[in-house]
């Protein structure tokens, strides 16, 4: 049976995400809470493997063969109650920390192959909702977990968990390019005067919503990082190269870092990865 | 650009999609008509291409070489203003009228690749809402193309479009089989008295929901194909052949078909046909 059912022990793919605008939704229930915006899931991603724990000094999770503590993920594996005996795997092909969405990867990759490893039979929502409360419990992010259970390119109409929030998205595939020059502290911005953002990324969803394409999401999203101020000066260099290259591209929210369409950026001289947008939403590996 | 963006002329991948039991819920509106119950969708599907038109003796479609007339296909272009132009070219793995949602992935495909094609700037939701529509007035489907546009193993937990349905998902990837031995009409079981359908395909959603696994969807879609009397004698034969073996198997609603869990129907002895669950939904292949 063995390549049949779900690979043994289980391993789930998440996309990464990249947030190209946002209004953030705070809320005292953390189902609700989350936030409005739009970005692109990437075929770059996260691999999460669960399995039994064969001793007590095993790591509780390892990422790229690290052993590090994410509390996001003990969260999902407390909330399925397998915390005292499933061990995380982790493998990225993206950076931690810098705006694609990898913490909210590694909590829904552990609850899609946890519920798979041990029996817990929770439906795709119950999943989804049990990453997304703990992502935003933790503070890590806002969106990226429901934007990953989807896939392609998701638009947040309204925040929250599945059943609670409602997604939309631009009906299309593209190549995608990136760059990361280091991280920027999500919980740092959401400390601030978030009000800027709430009407600059209103603005962003209006526009994108009568016009839903890729190029309409890359050009809200330059706008969005201009009026909120977050753009530091080798992000705004590096889209006014591409841009002045004649290619679309714009500030990862939040990250040090640089997305763009096609080949906008090797086309301005830039050493970019460049990957796909990611048709598939976040599933077990057959 | 030809590898960068959607390929030109686009052409969009549909999965398959058998429903194992299912409630119809009729409404005057046919963005909120549709139904309740659950499935599978297969990576076994269709294949859609729109191009524009190069002389009016062109078909304006054709399924696997043959030029044929698909209500729900045209609707869809005159929705988007493209039916005087565009030109549908689809491949099928899967045999129309028997199940397996190949008019919903026709008018879906359709909808995404014209969009794509004639630029029509069209969210997903609206694409799917297009789609959706089309089938219901045409009588051909009440739930694949949501369950299409999601992938996976979709449970539908509300009836209707994007924005009035609402959807689950059983959380997991599996070999499927099947078989087909001939057609059966929608049209003539909803004619029928429904009120028995609605009573069993509420019961088996209770029952999924209760436990979202899919020895249980396949469990509760057996009950259901029995208690509402649509099994033929071969269908009937085939699956208690693939129980009596120790497999997983029911009907396909509605189809004179039967699939079946990982070698369900190879084991029994049946020449099945093979794929799998398919992770991703509807999308432009790139």
């Amino acid at each position: 049976m063995r390549e049949e059912s779900p690979a043994d022990p289980p391993t789930a793919f998440v996309p990464g995400h990249v947030t190209g605008f946002f209004s953030p939704c705070p809320d005292d229930d953390p189902e609700r809470a989350g936030s409005r915006g739009a970005g692109v899931t990437l075929t770059d991603g996260v691999r999460v493997t669960v399995r039994a724990a064969e001793s007590s000094a095993d790591p509780t999770l390892t990422l790229d063969g690290d052993s590090l503590s994410m509390p996001p993920v003990e969260t999902v594996l407390e909330g399925l109650g397998v915390a005292d005996r499933a061990r995380v795997v982790a493998e990225s092909d993206l950076p931690l920390g810098t705006g694609f969405g990898v913490s909210g990867a590694m909590a829904l990759g552990t609850a899609l192959a946890a519920n798979a490893r041990f029996d817990c039979e929770r439906s795709a929502n119950d999943l989804v909702t049990l990453a997304h409360r703990a992502e935003v419990e933790a503070g890590t992010g806002l969106g990226d977990v429901v934007a990953q259970a989807r896939g392609g390119v998701p638009i947040r109409l309204a925040p929250g968990a599945p059943g609670h929030g409602r997604l939309d998205g631009v009906a299309t595939t593209r190549r995608i390019e990136y760059i990361s020059f280091g991280d920027l502290s999500t919980a740092d911005v959401l400390a601030g005067d978030t009000a800027p953002l709430v009407e600059a990324g209103d603005a962003a969803l209006d526009s994108l919503r009568e016009r839903p394409t890729l190029s309409e999401l890359v050009a809200a999203s330059r706008q969005f990082s201009r009026r909120v101020g977050l753009r530091t000066d080798r992000v705004h260099e590096t889209v006014e190269a591409v841009t002045a290259a004649g290619g679309e591209a714009s500030m990862v929210m939040l990250g040090e870092t640089v997305f763009a369409l096609d080949r906008g950026l090797s086309d301005a001289g830039y050493d970019a990865s460049a990957c796909r947008t990611c048709a598939a939403g976040a599933h077990l590996a057959d």
